[in-house]
């Protein structure tokens, strides 16, 4: 492509991408599309002779938009909203055409270094001390499976060398984590061979929150059966409720018994740069490991996950790896090579989005986008609270809130799962907005997450309204 | 950020982006900064009010743009050279904005089935069966990662339940690859718990291939010490020198012995689309699993590694989790949700980039670019074979030349490494070229690789004349 036509078409694309961000709620938030409708409209090959990149874009508009789930959208609530900012979408815009590989210092210096300090200017804002290193990966799922395998490789002698198989040396081991926490957990376990069982599942409160007690009862259950604790992964803000495990006690029954404790904070962790809500996270500031996912909850486009370790040397004693052609000489000059901190050679250059991030709001636009989310889950849940139809399953730390319909007029209990499927059906199927949903103590239950920064008091009230009149007509 | 600072900030950008990309030329290929440069450039702290975007752009250029190694000149011959192709870096720009989560087919039809597409397309080009089936991740790391879990999952009864520590029923295991295999087998053996001493690296001919009677022969010695053999990585397109491992006796051997075939040909696979090339990779369409690397030769902007895999179902198993807060509807209805193809959950909208490359390109425009970095690369191989004062330390399948200064002056052996150590660092300070070097057979090596669709026949002759220009200077 020529400067001149990646100009027309750059700059066609700029205006298309305004208009989109500013007006995404002309779309339905779920497409209305079947299985199979996508693949059907594109040819089954490569085209032989290249094509302009006008029918290319033709056909995304025709084939493609109708088919995007509208994660851009005001009225999205599922999963956990998140935000493709102006700045984040302009920084990565930036970052594809450099095409930096982050992998030596040398291969860019200007992303090794950006990373550091961007990563220390979130770990500033957080209220975390130096003693934390930051890198950036592509997901919490990644984070966590490096802090289990630093974890492991702490725990058992000569792990890298020897693996784990065959060895009368090495007895089953155990990960601990609450039941409500996420399904990464569960992966890098498997992935590291530590097989499902090798994960124990903590019991929590009526208020989803890992019980101590009940931590320290396994871990004294279990090495009297002969299993070796390794690591626990304490969650503040969990999937399904944004409920959060008491780091303090946890932590404490971690540093007794010598194991590795991760934090998962990938969703909430940005909360703690506002200091009201600091306190909250007491005692992570002596975990092992953290992970905070800016591309949730920090209006940086996806995927970037920040990983802080206070034993970062244990996580590149895991992987670090220099083969003859990646040898630098700055390698031996105390330059850190992020290809060392992970499993993954070739890196993006994330840390410029972040970088434009936390420029473009400040501190201060952080904490009142963060905090004006927080204020409109409390006024929905207020809603679902005062309403006599409805009833709320578990509290809003957060921005999240779950609930279910439980209408006065009287559905049998054993339908209520039904109703409120219908019901979600619904509400979702009119594209305005989209909640997902979860189970709590075995109910089907509504989830509204508030994290679009788009997303108004406007947006919130209409998603109760159309709560309200499907109940209501029913 | 506003819907009109958006236009003018995006509009700004898109005349930078152009002429960087068309004058990347005027910046030297590595820059000229320390280690700390950037870093002591920038504030220790984020700021707390918001800044104008005009001054993080501003910072952008003063601080970063002199400390980025620029992958996109065309003077760019170290490691594997890459390309940020327009219409990749536009449909980058696009996927940000767009920001997808395709966890689940819902959550983006149409991420979920450009990805099929796409990869049905590129998997055609190549001349695979269909049987493969795709799924992008983010780097060759995490593709033979993949591989080798499923292949742990295949032969060891319930690792997915058990893992691997404290039994009894299974004993040392081990992976093969070459000795010129890529450092992230290395890396994938030490994640599973496998150990190091799980890998064996079996011996290469004079031309870099792994022996397959060598392969056999430690295969059948491992089984008799009580080791059970996992599965063997073959490379097309190795990382030194892009020596090919004989395919087809090494998947004759894995098919006898139940072993699985992982091919690692991320540089190299995109040669199968020129006919004339394709035979080279007999052997591969009996392979378990494959991975080639749309963002080393494929102009398609870093991060982009396509996995093909005949067991993806293996994968599957090892892997996937539905938590509550993930069910689908449409999981039932035989869609296939990313998510359950590995480790990580969240993934972007990557397929938007190789969908628009391969229209962009069209098959007989990547043919075209490929086989013109063979040409140039066997030119520059013709000159180093012409040159007394140079010798040629591997032969040249690809588009990566291995060779060495060795002056008819008269260097003494012993000396060598140091030359070829200076002229390196004389040449590549020179800013108008850079290349790598590995080693080969104890031997400091220089390494010219091509791969940027604007490095032409006189990039490559400068980098001779800067060579020969230098040698003759001594």
């Amino acid at each position: 492509m020529d400067p001149a036509d990646f100009r027309r078409h750059g700059h066609a694309l700029v205006e298309w991408i305004a208009d989109y961000l500013a007006n995404a709620e002309r779309y339905p938030v779920l497409p209305k599309v079947q299985p199979g409708d996508v693949r059907r409209m594109l040819p089954a090959e490569a085209p032989e002779r290249g094509e302009s990149f006008e029918s290319t874009i033709a056909d995304f508009e025709r084939v493609l938009v109708p088919a995007l789930t509208h994660w851009n959208h005001p009225g999205f609530f599922g999963y956990f909203a998140i935000t493709a900012s102006g700045p984040g979408v302009l920084a990565e815009f930036l970052s594809a055409a450099l095409n930096q590989q982050a992998m030596l210092w040398r291969t860019s210096p200007a992303a090794t270094e950006l990373e550091e300090v961007s990563l220390g200017w979130l770990r500033s804002l957080m209220g975390l001390p130096d003693s934390f290193e930051g890198v950036i990966y592509d997901t919490a799922s990644i984070s966590t499976l490096h802090a289990l395998a630093a974890a492991r490789e702490q725990a058992i002698p000569r792990v890298r060398e020897l693996g784990m198989a065959g060895r009368s040396d090495v007895g089953p081991m155990r990960v601990y984590c609450s039941e409500h926490a996420h399904s990464s957990v569960d992966k890098a376990v498997l992935l590291l061979g530590l097989g499902h069982r090798g994960l124990r599942k903590i019991p929590v409160d009526d208020e989803f929150r890992m019980q101590p007690s009940a931590l320290a009862d396994a871990i004294r259950e279990d090495r009297e059966a002969g299993i070796t604790p390794l690591a626990v992964v304490a969650t503040v803000g969990t999937t399904s409720t944004t409920s959060l495990d008491p780091v303090r006690p946890i932590s404490d029954i971690c540093q007794r018994e010598g194991l590795w404790l991760h934090v998962d904070a990938a969703y909430a962790g940005v909360t703690a740069i506002i200091p009201e809500y600091r306190g909250r996270f007491d005692g992570w500031q002596d975990a092992d490991s953290i992970v905070v996912n800016p591309h949730k909850w920090l209006f940086t486009p996806f995927d970037l996950s920040a990983f802080y370790c206070r034993r970062m040397d244990i996580v590149r004693r895991t992987f670090s790896l220099v083969p003859d052609y990646l040898v630098s000489a700055e390698g031996s000059r105390g330059v850190h090579n992020l290809m060392d901190t992970g499993v993954q050679l070739g890196r993006r250059f994330r840390s410029l989005k972040l970088w434009m991030v936390l420029r473009h709001f400040g501190a201060d636009g952080i904490r009142t986008a963060i905090a004006e989310h927080i204020r409109l889950a409390q006024l929905f849940s207020s809603w679902v609270d005062a309403d006599p139809d409805f009833e709320r399953l578990a509290p809003v730390p957060f921005s999240v809130v779950c609930f279910r319909a439980k209408p006065r007029s009287g559905v049998p209990e054993a339908e209520l799962d039904a109703f409120n499927e219908r019901l979600l059906e619904a509400v979702n199927g009119t594209g305005e907005v989209f909640l997902s949903h979860t189970r709590l103590n075995g109910m089907f239950v509504l989830r509204l997450a508030v994290g679009h920064l788009r997303t108004t008091e406007q947006h919130v009230a209409r998603a109760w309204g159309l709560l309200r009149q499907d109940i209501t007509s029913h």
